[in-house]
């Protein structure tokens, strides 16, 4: 089964704790695993390689998750063998002065690939429809426009050639204890912590509320939204790649038609 | 001997065809040479995650080099093992109109790395001591201000946190034939071929000088200038590699120390 098929979040999306574990890709035997992984990752390489060459069209991921969900590790497991000229990774973080001066798309939309690159947004604009929901500070009038500003802003990214993906990387409330754990635990580490990700933690049941509403209202056939089941990394690492494969070989990319002239061409 | 001194341009750099074959980094035995590079950007990818822990200083890795000479592939081969997120891939291509409507250095200003980034510019700055020195569109004082103002600009840039290095991949006039040629004969490759190339090549030893030049005039102790023989594709990805490793070596990077209060978190 296609995994564009397998994680689609639908029109009601549930997020249980029980589903993160889940590894319907991996076939249990960590050789094998590894070596699907491998191909995946050489696959998307030659794929970007050819949207590169192509300078059309762009593809965007659309990275989102719990604090330890596991972005970072995706990126960087993802993009192994890709060629960096080709991909724009960027990160959001706590909006600066400039940008909170600004609509809440204004930051994002600078940041949209070019044509013939891979962005990678980790975290994104679905930010704005997470926290200000779980702390109140936004009402269901705003929130609703906000819905629909998201939803026009992707249509008219998709109607100019981006092709989108959208990934909820999901884990269980104890996958996140031992990750964070893990963190407080190696001194190394603490440069990872943010405070504010304890207080986070005790919204779990606000945030993924919000978080099943936010994909209901912006899950489109053009802007589709996947729920990863990713308290096993590498079932997360193979379900993205999975998903970013399927994506990519249905753009039916091809290398640009020689020259007929240049094919002459002998240097002196 | 360290790559920083091998191949360091000096004040009085020279540019010779014979000199671009030299292979000193490499053994010969093709597995030990990869086996090298491989540890190379093993430790590459450690110290960048050491870097963008400590989120203070930023790497600038500044290619050059004539149409051929390997810069996409040198990014490609450099970067294989690093986490994407703590790197920013920079091309510059023909300047747009918003661009020429500046100064030659503001788009260059808007994409320096940020705090914990390494940035690797493939063109730059430099281009604009290039091209109109070749084609006689810029006088001698507007190019020696030129020179001074990149001075000036790199010196900005190292004063305020950023360590930079300047590389010229260093290719001869028959290698390049030999590559051009194979893009020619491929016709799955001609999206990478610019008419131009073959105008400029036959400005080779007008774009060597003013090469020269630019290196002459730019290269200081804060703002380094290397010279990596670059016919060969393994040794080329085996200098550039060893450059960058001794480079962030230099910076002494380290994990930020722990925190002893969060060293007691124990989660629920």
């Amino acid at each position: 089964m296609k995994a564009t098929k397998l994680f689609r979040a639908g029109e009601h999306p549930v997020l249980k704790d029980e589903d993160a574990a889940a590894t319907p890709l991996c076939t249990g035997v960590d050789k094998e695993d590894k070596h699907l992984g491998k191909a995946l990752h050489k696959e998307i390489a030659e794929l970007q390689e050819k949207l590169y060459a192509e300078r059309d069209r762009k593809v965007l991921l659309v990275l989102q998750g719990v604090d330890c969900a596991g972005k970072d590790g995706t990126v960087h497991n993802l993009f192994r063998k890709i060629n960096p000229m080709g991909l724009r990774p960027v990160r959001f973080d706590v909006p600066t002065a400039a940008e909170t001066a600004r609509d809440f798309l204004w930051r994002v939309h600078t940041q949209v690939p070019r044509k013939g690159e891979i962005a990678v947004f980790n975290r994104s604009h679905y930010e704005d429809v997470l926290h200000p929901v779980v702390y109140g500070q936004i009402d269901a009038k705003d929130l609703a426009r906000r819905y629909a500003q998201i939803r026009d802003f992707e249509r008219m990214l998709t109607e100019t050639g981006t092709v989108l993906l959208k990934v909820f990387l999901h884990i269980s409330k104890d996958e996140q204890k031992r990750r964070l754990q893990e963190r407080i635990d190696n001194p190394d580490k603490h440069w990872k912590f943010d405070p504010e990700d304890l207080k986070h933690r005790e919204q779990w049941a606000e945030y993924h509320a919000a978080y099943e509403k936010a994909l209901a209202e912006t899950d489109a056939p053009h802007a589709p939204w996947y729920i990863v089941p990713a308290d096993s990394k590498p079932h997360r690492d193979i379900a993205v790649a999975m998903l970013l494969a399927e994506t990519l070989r249905g753009m039916e990319l091809a290398f640009p038609p020689g020259d007929a002239k240049l094919a002459k061409v002998r240097l002196k």
